[in-house]
């Protein structure tokens, strides 16, 4: 373990966030807003950090994937406490733990809001807002990757080794599928896919008559699969049914592994279709909605109508990005459990989407049928494959201990939250919707609701939720073990 | 596979379920009650089912495990259709659907009620009620092993591994531990103990003024860790501290391993206290009341009524038992969220008490504090040790396998159960209380709600979730797995 080399990577995540603060004092400057001097001076203190960090040259040796995770960890969090300045620094948030609640929000794409009102916000901070999402989507070490990647030569893959931890440790989803041999160039594939999808979005939405601010902010926040919105009744304000088929749609190919899109763009069709996980995502969003729209066509004119309400909330949700056209609070208790169990399930690994991760689901659901199996017929072996591997016993482990982990730390954080004496179903939704990256739960915190009413206490606990489902648990964790950090 | 032994040893059963019901039809001439002739029906019928069942003698070869889950499942769904009868035929619950709850719910030491008031009920079907908690606790085929085993001599070891397969199916937990060599012997020494403190808690309920008739059904009721009352206010009728405190500790008692009381009355305390399981039990007991009681002190006159309610009300849920002297579904927020927990978490495993029991609970722990420190140091090669004994991998994925069914069928069952449109809290807290045997919920089943007003279909999905969670899920899926049946 380096500490110095650990502060040395970190530190040039810190200027990459400098530099892309400039994005949103350019708008704050083309609209004329006073916000412009918040950015700038936030990006000054992200300059400042990052230098600071970067005095010392990290000495060579042995790397770890330990400091893989302790640099995406801490990176995370001082990107969370940094992009928190400009909302306190310019007034629009004045208190530093919504702030910070709001940017971890941001960044983990999860869309949950301390505001009642997002309207009142200057042109800047909105798009600031949004592009976190976009940014913590697809990660914001894996952009300083591509952007900077730290292995300069070839002979040198030391750090490349570092690279690759570090792109584990940010990456959704239990296995990172490395696209070709050299890491920064998979980031860099990886980025300019995501871009061009998100462009892609914002040219269809402005076609669509959407203004051009609105189409670009809400398609980073498709894009992150994050949820935060420019106007307080989020998508429905458009009450266009081009604009939320655009969205459903891209909302759904945000939620699918991103090397699924690099094999078809290199013509692998059939690597790109054999992905297990891709289809079992969209058998489950396609059953869901089916289930959802039937539960609801009661609720609506006519069943047109519902399909349109419940394709839209299913992929928001099931994709864990948090947009609504409707108040699904409001609909039968069915759809309302079928809603918190897909928050659970989440998007595919290697998308931008939060929750277990179908991949994970899966294997759970096979390990469980297999012990069912065993119990029939004890004499029969039976191995658990996956995208016709057989899994390994630790893998298995492995995605079985993080599922107890992850519900492990739900109940913790239900206890905690619980402590603030809100109602049972507002004190549970709220922590699925944080941990899981969705954004809306129910009750309180429903589709109309916000996270404005708890306390500062439970602010924090949700928001470390938040990061906790983003970086997967293990990062975090690590990062705040003392032991983690020292040289052995 | 041999279905003429499986019917066979299911016949068995169905004798033993007709002489049982002996009793309360005793209890019913005794009080010159009508109910009588319900039970003589009853008992004739399972005493025609079991003779039918019995006509062709097993034939003799090699027994499978699966054998012993399937008599175990059908055993528990016919004395949960037959044991119904009584209460249909008297005509004190005239609806099938609502009698086969209440017996599930009896047999499974469930508790939940589809009655509005018990007070209307006769005293035999009261007794029938509170009795079928005490055969189901400890479990019916244990209890007609102890009384007529299998194997008759020693050298008929082969019998003697179908009970070995009947009790490993029946008892609660992952593992069952063989007190003595002989099963049948084992079965009957558990069976002394269970009777033992059942007698001394009816001397000492009695002694503290509480009528027999009272003492002995609620003493049924506790041993079973149950849950039924005969009084609509369950035990916060007898407003009586003795009452409360006596119940409270012996729920308790019932929960731990019974191993433990068995190498306590052969002498080997140091064998006793090695049990972790007993160690954690205890400790999250005391801790849950500590922390209700600080949080409810405020909703009492005084700390020493917050922890009389504490106590009993953490006892009573951790157990799964479900008697109630305080309507907790009035308490706040926090206390309401850690009673839900000990209901998942639930008892000891080889206790009468349900959930995912201490054990399990204890190695998903570990497992997962070992997968977090892998990712701090993955060279550092550590087991997972449970009472001194380093559990092997497949172990380990067993019981995580088990959580993932849990968890699962505890999806489903939310989801079907919501079809009725009752509240969040209603529709999910209903099946975590019978899935874990628990009784009471929270809102419309809170303590002092019941399950009358659920559809049939509800009723019967929450109802099997009672089977489920009592035979640890295995049985009653194998014996609804036609493969199994097949002759291999």
């Amino acid at each position: 373990m380096s500490v110095r080399r650990i502060l040395f990577f970190t530190g040039r995540i810190m200027l990459v966030l400098a530099a892309l603060l400039m994005l949103p004092a350019a708008v704050s400057a083309i609209y004329r807003e006073k916000a412009v001097v918040s950015f700038l001076i936030t990006s000054a203190v992200f300059l400042v950090i990052g230098l600071l960090f970067m005095i010392k040259k990290p000495e060579k040796g042995a790397y770890r994937a330990s400091e893989g995770f302790i640099i995406t960890g801490l990176s995370w969090i001082l990107i969370s406490l940094g992009g928190a300045l400009p909302f306190v620094i310019s007034g629009e948030i004045p208190s530093f733990v919504d702030a910070f609640f709001e940017t971890v929000s941001g960044f983990t794409t999860t869309g949950a809001s301390i505001l009642k009102e997002v309207e009142p916000l200057s042109r800047g901070i909105l798009f600031w807002r949004s592009f976190t999402h976009w940014v913590g989507g697809m990660g914001v070490l894996a952009f300083g990757i591509a952007l900077f990647p730290f292995s300069r030569g070839k002979k040198n893959n030391r750090d490349g080794g570092s690279e690759a931890h570090i792109m584990r440790a940010e990456a959704p989803g239990p296995t990172y599928g490395k696209l070709v041999s050299k890491v920064s160039l998979s980031a860099r594939i990886l980025y300019i896919i995501y871009l061009g999808i998100t462009v892609l979005e914002i040219v269809l939405l402005f076609a669509g008559g959407m203004p051009l601010f609105d189409s670009i902010v809400n398609s980073f926040a498709t894009a992150g699969t994050g949820g935060f919105s420019i106007r307080n009744a989020s998508i429905a304000a458009y009450n266009s049914v081009w604009a939320e088929m655009v969205i459903g749609v891209f909302m759904v190919l945000f939620g699918i592994n991103f090397n699924f899109f690099y094999f078809l763009l290199i013509g692998k069709f059939k690597a790109a279709f054999k992905y297990e996980e891709v289809k079992w995502y969209l058998g489950i969003i396609a059953a869901s909605v089916i289930a959802i729209a039937v539960n609801i066509t009661s609720v609506y004119k006519n069943v047109a109508e519902a399909f349109r309400y419940s394709f839209f909330q299913v992929s928001s949700i099931m994709t864990t990005t948090g947009f609504s056209t409707a108040d699904f609070d409001l609909w039968p208790t069915f759809s309302k459990v079928l809603l918190v169990l897909l928050m659970f399930i989440g998007a595919c690994a290697g998308s931008t989407g939060g929750g277990l991760k179908v991949s994970r689901v899966i294997v759970l659901i096979k390990t469980a049928l297999r012990e069912v199996r065993s119990s029939v017929n004890p004499r029969g072996v039976r191995a658990v494959r996956c995208d016709s591997e057989t899994l390994h016993h630790s893998a298995i482990i492995s995605i079985s201990s993080y599922f107890a982990v992850f519900m492990l730390l739900h109940a913790l954080s239900i206890v905690l939250v619980s402590l603030d004496g809100f109602d049972f179903t507002t004190t549970t939704t709220s922590v699925v919707a944080c941990f899981n990256n969705i954004g809306p739960g129910l009750a309180l915190v429903g589709p109309t609701g916000n996270y404005s009413m708890f306390s500062v206490f439970s602010k924090i606990v949700l928001s470390l939720d938040m990061l906790l489902g983003r970086l997967e648990i293990f990062p975090l964790i690590i990062t705040f073990t003392p032991r983690a950090w020292r040289n052995r």
